[in-house]
């Protein structure tokens, strides 16, 4: 479709072409859409000099416009990138196929059998800020799953999106699928955002991908459920009972592997008894590595020259080398502390005792709960689900990482032969 | 709780307290969950004279107000009635306990073990009209499967479900759990309805149960995701390929079995091919059991003095004895036919066609879809499920009829032995 002067009737017109392209990719035997999704990566390596092309477009203008280097590193394309898109394309296709997929088939006293059939959602839109990777990895998703999506990226990458997406039509193209299967919305103006958060007759979820503006947006304007998280608050407990060795070195991993990721640790828990043994140690380690420490008084008297830390700082997802940390009596008082603080993403113990890790396991209430391993593994590659269209907090629906199977719905199938209701 | 004068605040505290008392019932295990539902069964066979009491009041009122015959039949009250409400306590006290199974448990190249914890939601809303034994119902599934809920029942039937929830209370009490993991407002006010739906800090699901004006009311307001269907506009696409003695039934059960009910079938759909050998010995069943038939052209040349069918019939659920019949080409159009006018609730083919078959359970995306069989099977009952909440036409989360599996969602949990990521 063309760029748009009306939006609000242009996005009704992406919305209707999504529907109908939707019913289309749902009906889609495996190889339709692993052929497309092949098809798609030959393309982009086929098109990597035109990717490049409008890439640097994009990146000129983002330049002109004062956008500071972080931004542009992660907009701009490099034969690399185009490269990692291409083989994400490859991966997705090898996934098995979810949909049509028949669970818990039971024969019920009237005689009907009754079982669970994995299904696609539908039309799935996309919110996403400057990485154009993303128009690749969520499009092959999407139509894996069987669904339609709708892909509104920043408006700063609009060249290199729709460059990819030209690629993606190739493939859905040349297996016969529509091209309204994978749309990308032609225009900056904002208020398509807002079009695209309201049509919830043609829109079945939005995943909005980005920083904390953007999802407080999503969360703000959208009649549409949503797959989305808010706040990576992570914590690590280290337990009383917690092996010194498995505790340093998760500790370290989990705060020091990656700052700017959403499930870096964000405080510290240690038990009062362990603590003496594990946080001077610790704290040497962090400073090492430049990481600022704000603690408890607890944590002051056992580390010297820690900043005293506030009530804000158990708040905070700070995505940087800066760590909270608190002393704590228990495992009750660590579990009392996460419910009241954290945002329900992903928090760590770090216990020998069974029984311990059992309680966390359970009382825990985040959508990823890790007993002796790093926060940083709660992602859908480590999780073994091949891809990952996102970590959602909400707890409907999918928690947690979400790949393929978070992109389909489960409808209720009965045989029967002939019964009827007495 | 006492009866609010400020709405805001009682509310508020409201959900405070269901907040606080959801992680307690979240912590119980199995027996204690069930000692509290025979507790409760067995304060309301106790309580079963001060139940009819209570209730007579309400009655009263309402008859006072004006209410019509159905709308008393609904609201009272019977020895009968309660004691199916004690029934049904126990029932679900034998359910199985979904909280804390672990399943897909499995080793990643790192040597991380993840798999999914089924968890509690957290706290339910639950908004219904005029039938009080919801009160108990809905109480006893949100408790086995470990949430805490909020009910609101209609404004009529404040008195009936005061009582009920006071022998639920008791059983609570009896086996240690707090009260507030069962509360019912107190108030008549309507703006408590508004401010339930809005609490999504206390609230993490609504269930709206009742009709179409209050499920609408509840979407335009509500900020909290819900499990709700809206309309059941069901089909019954009799094949060229269905065995005629099973079409007959099955189209006779689904129409003529209960008329005012969501999986009752409001559009019958018919393969021009077997038209001619089906329609008028159905429209002789149907005339006997004083049907009210709508056709299409097609329909109306195969049996006289059958009304015209308007564009809306299609659309209509009439939850009366009224049918709309339409003659269509084949399968393919009898899926359109559902995918343009049904309301993705409960749609059935009769085929003895396998191919016919597959592809109708495929590409009708409805919560339900059944082959050979009445849609009045579409049920939390009758699916094995053992009760049911309600039924879910949405696509995210639980999908048709909502059992204690629905009331609960899955968390990653991830065993390791010190895994860090590389």
């Amino acid at each position: 479709m063309n760029a748009p002067s009306d939006i609000k009737s242009y996005m009704l017109e992406v919305g209707r072409r999504a529907r109908a392209a939707s019913r289309e990719v749902a009906r889609a035997d495996t190889d339709t859409k692993n052929r497309a999704l092949f098809a798609a990566a030959k393309a982009v390596r086929r098109d990597a000099k035109k990717l490049l092309a409008a890439n640097s477009e994009d990146v000129k203008s983002a330049r002109a416009a004062g956008k500071d280097a972080a931004f542009i590193d992660r907009l701009t394309l490099t034969e690399k990138t185009i490269e990692g898109m291409a083989e994400g394309l490859e991966q997705v296709a090898k996934l098995p196929d979810p949909v049509g997929e028949i669970s818990e088939l039971k024969e019920q006293p009237s005689g009907i059998k009754v079982g669970r059939m994995r299904v696609p959602l539908g039309v799935i839109g996309i919110i996403y800020e400057s990485r154009p990777n993303v128009t690749a990895d969520a499009a092959a998703l999407c139509l894996k799953a069987g669904n339609a999506c709708i892909l509104r990226g920043g408006s700063e990458a609009v060249r290199s999106n729709m460059a990819i997406a030209a690629c993606v039509h190739a493939g859905l193209n040349s297996a016969g699928l529509p091209e309204d299967a994978v749309q990308v919305i032609e225009t900056a103006d904002r208020t398509a955002v807002g079009m695209l958060l309201s049509m919830n007759e043609y829109v079945d979820i939005i995943v909005p991908r980005g920083g904390k503006d953007l999802i407080e947006r999503v969360m703000r304007e959208s009649r549409i459920p949503m797959i989305k998280h808010l706040d990576g608050v992570c914590h690590v407990y280290i337990d009383e009972r917690a092996d010194l060795e498995k505790a340093i070195r998760i500790a370290d991993n989990a705060k020091t592997q990656r700052y700017g990721v959403c499930n870096a640790m964000e405080t510290l828990l240690v038990a009062e008894k362990i603590a003496p043994k594990v946080l001077p140690r610790l704290a040497k380690i962090y400073a090492d590595k430049g990481v600022e420490l704000r603690g408890d008084e607890k944590s002051r008297a056992l580390v010297s020259g820690m900043k005293p830390a506030t009530e804000e700082d158990w708040y905070a997802e700070y995505l940087a080398p800066i760590l909270a940390v608190r002393v704590v009596r228990d495992l009750s008082a660590a579990i009392e502390h996460i419910a009241k603080y954290g945002s329900q993403h992903t928090d760590a113990i770090v216990t020998e005792d069974e029984a311990s890790a059992r309680r966390f396991l359970r009382e825990v209430d985040s959508s990823s709960v890790l007993v002796n391993a790093s926060t940083r593994f709660a992602d859908g590659f480590e999780y073994g689900l091949g891809a990952e269209i996102g970590i959602s907090t909400d707890k409907l629906h999918a928690r947690g990482p979400v790949g393929l199977e978070g992109l389909t719905s489960q409808k209720y199938v009965v045989f029967g032969s002939g019964q009827i209701r007495a």
